[in-house]
């Protein structure tokens, strides 16, 4: 039996801040291989990525399971009241970066695959792909996994992404989609000018006003089958200006949005574009625009993987998790393209914040849950 | 005779760019002290300032004028094709800086001074207050002057500001009054958070922005017997975030108005308050206000003293002036509180540009005018 909440530990003792790899794959690479994975490491740019599978390439029954070792920074090492890395135990509670958000997601979900394909080794494939750089950038993280996958004839079935999925109470939460999220920024240019002859400037910045009390009031929808409404957040607007008797020639400013399967980045961008030109032709500037989409919206509609994983969570905890679709992005946004996608771990309170921690009974629970998810997935 | 084109180039060496004396009012005080006129330096802070009369202290005939020596910079002195202090004559233009704003108008002003008590000694008295600090924060100028005076029993009658007043061509127009200036700051503060779950934040922006665009938008007047109407610009936005995921905490912003008769500092403070009022109830969000009046608007109807100085321009000219209340603010504002007063100087159109310059014979038909001023108002 693999101890879920050693490995936790061990991994925890890993300073796998991104794009550092800190250990965290080479420990992963050794138990893995030594239970019979065959392990290729993907690195890409400055990240480690570590793909590994039990089982034939390419079999039609192929469990996937994603997740990363890569940690946020530990922010202000003053205010912890343990070592970060140090992975200390204090009245049952593992503390260090990565407690929660992932490193005990990967531990009990290798710990499982390790213990159940030399109990019960199934007819088909289980596979791992581990990235270090889930928290940076994500470009060449599960995407590199993805595209090296892709390029070596592996494949998923299916996949469960570890990530905590549970905002108070084990088991109470999965996830089957994600929000996309877009950024725009606008620049708007007019002519300088004096306060005093503001008929001989064109001020760049009543438009931007105009443009941001649009697109804040504006209701994207009222949200959809599975999802909660999309949301826009003016998150800046700048113009730098410390003179009250000039009026300035340009103005920047940016919106986010988090946006269900009613939209697109596509059908969004056409929206924020419209709205800009119609401020630009009523006040007489120009106005620029930029866009990027981090991750479309995804959803993998309640159905055999949902209810595959719903009913191990159930049968562990008690607890029948909802089918969420709330929150950030996570990388299930790029898996969604190879193959049907869920994500369920546990609890994450704490991620990302000082003195983030798990108790240990959870990382166990968490890996028996794992575990029957792959028992009964091969059954 | 006193060569006014000749002092205008003697003050044009002196290098008085505020705060700096540069030796422009000793020269002043020697050419009027030598002139039988009565000098005191009034200094304040790091500011001088000359005070000059001719004839009785508190006399009930007392002609004032006002005018200043300081300069703006020289600004980017690679661009000058001519020294900035080197008062070059070039196809009988003048070239310096303060050519034009308005070594000139003190100039023609001193020499017609000069020449009149000299030749025509009037029953009455004749004064020129003259700042060193115009172009700066005005606070220890012409309000030091009117205080000295205040204190020290001196009067005018009435007050004339030598600014350069006309457009494009010598006599076209003159102040009778100018628009109040005032700039209000706002910073509006929410509760900070994630873009994702915007709903347990409370973001700023779109509460500065529908402030913004309502300030904008609203009509202030359309304007009166003698003003324009009145103006708002929305001088800056700013927020300093750079990360999209992030909802920021606080905002900033500032507008500037230039208002006439139909309003005041006050009632301005007053509506601006208000509609900072509605929108942070309407967001729920802080709207914090600072307000700075730069000065009210003020008016000298038209009367005796326009119409001295306007058939004084006819008859030098052959061009009657329009009696105007167009443009910035001068330091009429502060002596308006003392005396009637009204602005007449040159053309402005170089003045704080590179290459700033005058032709010689303005400045001769300048000093004639003020002249002629001069003995019609003691005639
Ligand atoms: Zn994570
Ligand atoms: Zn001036």
């Amino acid at each position: 039996m693999t101890d879920a909440a050693q490995l936790t530990a061990d991994l925890i003792r890993c300073p796998s801040v991104t794009p550092e790899e800190g250990g965290a794959l080479i420990l992963l690479e050794k138990l893995l291989s030594e239970a019979g994975f065959e392990c290729v490491r993907v690195d890409r740019g400055e990240v480690s990525n570590l793909f590994a599978r039990w089982g034939a390439k390419g079999h039609a029954r192929s469990f996937g399971f994603n997740g990363h070792t890569d940690v946020v920074p530990v922010g202000d090492e003053a205010a912890w009241t343990v070592a970060p890395f140090g992975a200390e135990i204090r009245d049952g509670v593992l503390y260090g970066r990565g407690a929660t958000d992932m490193k005990s997601g990967v531990a009990a979900f290798a710990a499982a695959a390790v213990d159940f394909v030399r109990e019960t080794p199934p007819d088909g494939a289980v596979i791992l792909a581990i990235t270090g750089d889930e928290e940076g950038d994500a470009i060449d993280g599960t995407t590199a996994l993805l595209d090296y996958m892709e390029q070596a004839g592996e494949r998923m079935s299916v996949c469960l992404v570890g990530e905590p999925t549970c905002p108070n109470t084990m088991g109470e939460m999965m996830k089957i989609g994600r929000r996309g999220s877009m950024s725009a920024w606008f620049t708007v240019t007019g002519v300088q000018g004096h306060s005093a002859y503001p008929h001989r400037a064109r001020n760049p910045l009543p438009a931007m006003a105009r443009l941001m009390d649009r697109l804040a009031s504006h209701e994207l929808d009222k949200g959809s089958e599975h999802f909660d409404a999309s949301t826009l957040a003016v998150v800046t607007i700048d113009t730098g200006n410390p003179a009250t008797n000039v009026i300035p020639a340009q103005c920047s400013g940016a919106v986010n949005i988090r946006f269900n399967d009613l939209h697109s980045g596509a059908s969004l961008t056409e929206w924020l574009q419209a709205e800009a030109d119609r401020v630009a032709e009523e006040f007489g500037v120009a106005i620029e625009m930029k866009v990027k989409v981090s991750g479309e919206s995804f959803l993998t509609p309640p159905g055999p993987l949902s209810d595959l994983v719903a009913s191990a969570v159930a049968a562990e905890t008690g607890v029948t998790p909802e089918l969420s679709t709330t929150g950030g992005t996570s990388d299930a946004r790029f898996i969604k393209d190879h193959c049907p996608v869920v994500e369920f771990g546990l609890v994450g309170r704490t991620m990302h914040q000082v003195d983030e921690c798990v108790p240990v009974e959870q990382i166990h629970q968490l890996k028996a849950i794992y575990g029957r998810i792959l028992r009964d997935f091969f059954a």
